[in-house]
């Protein structure tokens, strides 16, 4: 059951991340008995009273302004990084330096040359690492991969993932470090770098990849002037895998009244499996191998106690939402500590990353992109 | 924000309600600032083992096997009651006695009778109390209250809800607590209780109920004997409502492949609302205002930060799950601390135990049942 | 495939029912290849402007203001009454009389009495009879009922029935015949009757009702004055079965925004079956002897040709329409021509009527009532 | 209301459009008073036996092995053309020539320059011509486009499709001539130029797109050996609108458990639109011109009488099925007759051609595309 040993995390940066890890540290023990406990010990962010206010609601003792310090303090074994994607690398290889075990917020970084860096530093420091594509411990998408794996639909033909939100649909939403693509990176890099994890996870290998991206608004207002957005506002891609199946991608934030819908299906030879994430405790599946009196698709109730991370949280029928894949993804870390490797590592992440900067490449140049094949 | 204030809590009983409980002690603070923190200090359990590895899990302090100890402690400002159903009433006079604040998981007993004396109990001793009618603090449950008090469906006329399960689907189950009426409450009583609050809240007092109740499985094997079941597997029952509205109410739990899946439809003169458990994230709206060119209903994404407690959860379109009830329930408890009272109290749940009564004695007798004036 | 020969019909009432017949005529051969050829020779209706244009829109030679002397005509072999309910039973037994053929519209008449009566015509007569009931012979709902009787559910133990529309919701639509229950029906008889078909073919015989009826809007003007409404707007109602399962069912037309939405489910001691009839294509199947690992429902697509009627229709995933049970009603009279017996007939639908009959006593009654043994 | 007037079709090919094509000359009328009424004098097919089968079942007069000896005949007024896609372009030319009206089931032809030279058939003649785009006339397809038309959705940004369906999924499934893409036409031609069809109705012209296809099972057994199929199983496409709007279209026939379907949604400036073709009779529609505390999506029950054809069907909530479509369709291009001319044309399925004809040529260059300028 428990040793009673604690595992000190140290998170960097409180908003909506922060404060996502911050659910996820306090509820997985509760969800699951680990073998470590987790405890936040410290909390940093630049705007002082901001921070104090999060590090007392999230039940944090400390808070510093400091990224530097919080990674130096002894009672930090994991840092944890929650700032916006474009700081991720540099605070990752100054906590693999420390000697730090690191988790990293998703995108890795917004291109691949600083993914590629972030992973050397790991790397070299022999430290435990991973990256926070939480989408993958709902338990919906967590099944839908294990019955691919596991030949429920066999041989995967075709995948396919959309993700629509309006985030971005108002000219008039003022100018902020999100329409910076080297700050938030490219929404291919921020929202797709989840559906391309998934699509590796799921379907192995990208080898090519065509895309388009479109900025609508080009530039916004930020009080005191007029800034270029450097962001896609959509983004479609073709996608070709190793294994020879197809698929195909898009990713947008001006889609009117999606406020964060995505799905995925993906079509086998022997199957279908469609999850909808306005439906996150649901999956569909449809079976050629069922009798055709029956033919259609079932809707899965992804709650049932065989059901990855099920059998840890509510009776079926009761659902979770988005913060159980942050209590989740705590558990996944946690639950093999301290010999197990954390999945998903940055070298995965680097992947991730490699289909994401060959898709801006290729809107970028109109023309079909090969992913190198060390980057596969 | 915050005063560093502790409300000091006792949970008795380390089951599914105790772990839900826990839950919202721990996640409540995180999702909003409130003027005092809950901090649970001990659980009980007549289990030793058991209830010492849900405090490690839960990560309360203490624990003891002794729930009148419990009440007994310094460390305990409130009593939190998650034990099954037939020992509320015990439990919350004691808790009362001593002076503790009781916050009560429902039903508030197994009886009317029960129940009054509970509720005589808090009001002599006069410590807040309430009853954990936790689904009406979800999001769409009780947006779905607020446009019904808002006026958005004009004067309600009909109100229906109906709850299916299987978990006494199968004959084989073995007897154990659930069965006992007495112990576990009928369906009507379980179950039914949070659509009796619901349908209070949303239409207002019943006047007359007429149900019929059902056991398919009369006995159930405990291992060393046949035991009879003496709780229904299903009723249903028609109401009338002070204002003239009508209503139905189904419960039960022989329904194959419904896990836990309850709808609540209101309409009035001006419109429609339906809410679907299985979709907790939304809320159906059809109004007669809109443009008949445009006839239909909505769905409301309940996740808007106008919406109730959406505000402090995620950003829309996540989608919060069950687990949220509990920690908007802490919030709600403790956001007037030290001056509000609590809601919905014993006095309320004595009004929903009386519906419930009604229907059990109608189901009995065959016959149309006034619920008393004085209960209403 | 077909001799050539040909069943000649005589429709009486040239409104939406009229209508939807000539559908079900026109369009059944297409469909189906059928022993006899149904063509419509004579249409009726008391305005003689409107019963011609009817004429010709629907490419029928004749017509006539005078359905008596419709039903005299020689080239008239099948009477088909499509008039308002109060009228049905004088027709039919005046069609039967002369020795014509009966299908007769929903509901059999406004009464139990009259519908007996017009039984005992065609009876006496020894004419083919039947009545309307055409949401059976939609393809899910012909299905849901095969199921049920292959055992594919088990043992029947809960039924459920609700039918919502907003047809009566604002209270400043005019008086019409539709407000006057001896010549419209009640609500339970009009829309009910529907459902009570569906619950006696599907579970059998019901021995006992209990209901509540209401009218919210009392009186309506007609132009010239007041009239009263003598309609339920709404009805609730318990049902017994004599198999020992239990049911439900409620009508209503105040139900703002439900156009006309009806929902028809079925709990047996093996599985689940849900027909939606906004989704009529679609038929919801959980059944305990799937793994659970697969715990749901499947949505069955009831368009594979193994599917009742399916096979004449479209290709699988097209979608019929409520018009297909029209001409699925003709081909169903028509395939076993000239030997077999129709049904429904109007034997089935006097017990239909019996049930709503005594749900309307009980209404009444405030009071449990016994459906006559005789009549079910 | 009428003249009595008739118009006299002559149907070349019975299968499954032949069918559908019959229902809708029977049925139109039926629900719309026209200015002419269709009666398909004749219907030609290959086998003399099958032919006259369906010429009885139909209930048209007269048949033929023939399709050149049926457009020469005096009672034929309108060519209907229902053979498979690569005969189209002959036949409408032949029917042409002969001075009769055509109308040609999609797509007008396999490849481009067939679809010009039937083009130039029906200009040189002068003679009425349309393609069998029958999708658009579903109501909720209709009203779509119609909604965006009139700025329901502001300027459209994005348009996405996709289409999946079944039909070549099982390897074993013989070859027949769908599989030959010079007598089916590719997927992207058959299932695609639907979507496309709409594409241009609803967004305006395409002026570059970039596709891949594949064929996942390369041949199949005629019986006597293996025939190489030259046909896509599934294709995915990004599109360039002139209007500067973006958009992907997806067409595919190995989705295990999708037996046809399809979803089209368009976001604009202002708002969404979603339409499902497994709910055919809904439309959903998020506006941003709706109260934000309302946030979400309707569904439009795309039934009311201000909606296209719904007033002609039946009351709202009944739903139609695909057959409408054709009836519609009928309605349609006879409600102007004999003044206005067809739509849409053999000028616009030109026009549709060539967005496929670019797609196919891209997805075999592995590169973008531009629609040539004269045949947006």
């Amino acid at each position: 059951m428990t040793t009673g040993q604690e595992l000190r995390i140290g998170i960097i940066g409180y908003g909506a991340m922060g404060k996502a890890h911050s659910y996820g540290y306090k509820v997985a023990p509760l969800i699951e008995s680990l073998p470590v406990t987790p405890r936040v010990t410290v909390i940093s962010g630049r705007n002082a009273e901001a921070v104090a206010r999060a590090a007392h609601d999230y039940g944090i003792p400390a808070w510093t302004t400091e990224w530097r310090e919080l990674i130096e303090r002894d009672d930090v074994d994991v840092v944890d990084i929650c700032t916006p994607p474009g700081t991720h690398a540099e605070i990752a290889a100054a906590a693999a330096a420390a000697g730090k075990a690191v988790f990293c917020e998703k995108p890795l970084s917004t291109n691949l040359s600083d993914a590629k860096t972030a992973l050397a530093a790991v790397t070299a420091a022999d430290v435990k690492n991973a990256v926070g594509f939480n989408y993958r411990r709902l338990p919906a998408v967590a099944l839908m991969q294990r019955m691919i794996s596991e030949g429920a639909i066999g041989k995967v033909l075709l995948w396919r993932a959309i993700w629509l939100s309006d985030e971005f649909a108002d000219p008039t939403t003022p100018y902020d470090w999100r329409f910076d693509a080297s700050m938030g990176g490219s929404t291919i890099a921020d929202l797709g770098c989840h559906l391309i994890d998934m699509a590796l996870w799921m379907a192995g290998p990208v080898t090519e990849v065509c895309a388009q991206s479109t900025t609508f608004t080009t530039e916004r207002s930020s009080g005191v002037g007029q800034n270029p957005v450097t962001v896609d506002d959509s983004s479609q891609a073709l996608m070709r895998f190793e294994s020879g199946a197809r698929g195909s991608l898009e990713v947008g934030r001006v889609s009117m009244r999606r406020p964060c819908d995505f799905t995925v299906e993906v079509n086998g030879t022997r199957g279908t499996l469609v999850f909808d994430y306005s439906r996150l405790n649901e999956l569909q599946f449809g079976s050629a191998d069922d009798d055709v009196t029956l033919y259609g698709m079932r809707t899965i109730r992804t709650e049932h106690p065989t059901h990855p991370y099920a059998a840890n949280w509510w009776a079926i029928g009761q659902g979770v939402g988005y913060g159980s894949s942050f209590a989740n993804q705590v558990a996944d870390l946690l639950r093999g500590w301290p010999e197990e490797k954390w999945q998903p590592s940055f070298a995965h992440a680097v992947k991730v990353q490699a289909v994401a900067d060959a898709m801006e490449r290729s809107a970028f140049a109109d023309a079909w992109i090969a992913i190198d094949r060390v980057d596969r």
